[in-house]
């Protein structure tokens, strides 16, 4: 099963929804246990298809794999919490630091260089991977919606990135795309202040593809 | 005449050659004189085409467009030296700072955020624009490979970062992006080290096209 902590926000139903689609068990968390519950039972009625929803507890306990998808504000603390659920488990971080500014927007500085980072010193006996950072939450939602872009995943554990990169490759039209160590993650975290930036400018839900590989 | 500042790196010589293919007026300028008309010697015998080469400071005053291509660690000291050259122009800095460390490439923390902000800063009666970042030299350089790439183009000055795109679109192949303000150019640069450790993984040359726009 894939648990999702923060599952009620845009990218994390976004998420949850492709996953039901392509035939996963899926769990959504929220802080409130009422919303988890409102926002699975409303996908399940969308897609015919049995979603489960409860508070973050719940999914980070029920998840073999775990989709972290909290707004950076909330990020260490809840993180924090559920160390204990998510031992010895592969904790997928989507979480990009993002401030939105009048003239643009933009990325601010992480202390431990970014979300993905700041997650695996927080969760020393999980394995961290950074993922589907640049992937749009309104082409997720979209059901109807061809996806095509690629998916960037950074880890340091080898196992834990070849399985979020087959994951990724479960949602028609992603590619899962190596991207090497952790510290990595911050590149691909801080691109998506700049697709944000051509969101803007071109009125459109961009995301990217690596040519040449 | 487009002014190559560092030319003879295998970015500027990419691009030089790539213009020089697509008509362009070239001049090809070092902080060694003879090496700046060897390289130009040599690319115009490749191609049949007459190139100019010679040193940085007469490329930079014949150049209507000037791109700076020199190494990160010579970037302000070269900017500083040509700013009454440089004045009333559009630049094109195409520099990504980079550190190659044992495990993997990085980006180095840069004062002024990015590269591009460091040359606008440098020279503030010029029009700095920042483009180029993503695209592999060794695809550049060989001329019989099909480039197929978007080049992401940062400014705060509209008509310059427009006649960028337009310039990066000669090469074909290349699509140019708007990217916004320049402050952006340093997720662009940056992007530079993730494509590197991406190469490394893959063996590739790999580059990067925006979807969905």
């Amino acid at each position: 099963m894939i648990g999702f902590i923060g599952g009620t926000g845009p990218e994390g139903k976004g998420l949850a929804t492709r996953y039901a689609m392509a035939g996963e068990r899926v769990f959504i968390g929220s802080r409130d246990k009422q919303k988890g519950q409102d926002v699975a039972a409303s996908i399940s009625k969308s897609f015919n298809k049995q979603i489960l929803g409860g508070d973050n507890e719940e999914a980070a306990r029920k998840g073999d794999i775990v989709i972290i998808c909290v707004p950076y504000e909330g990020h260490s603390e809840i993180l924090n919490q559920l160390k204990t659920q998510l031992k010895n488990k592969t904790v997928i971080d989507v979480v990009a630091p993002l401030v939105f500014g009048k003239k643009a927007i933009s990325s601010p500085k992480v202390e431990e260089g970014s979300a993905a980072e700041q997650a695996q010193l927080l969760l020393p006996e999980s394995q961290v991977v950074g993922a589907f950072h640049n992937i749009s939450a309104h082409e997720l939602l979209k059901s109807d919606s061809k996806i095509c872009c690629d998916v960037i995943v950074c880890s340091n554990f080898d196992d834990s990135k070849k399985s979020v990169m087959q994951l990724a490759e479960k949602i028609d039209g992603i590619r899962g795309v190596d991207g090497g160590v952790l510290a990595n993650a911050k590149y691909v975290e801080q691109l998506t202040a700049l697709l944000l930036n051509i969101n803007k400018i071109y009125k459109s839900h961009s995301s990217i593809r690596i040519t040449g590989i």
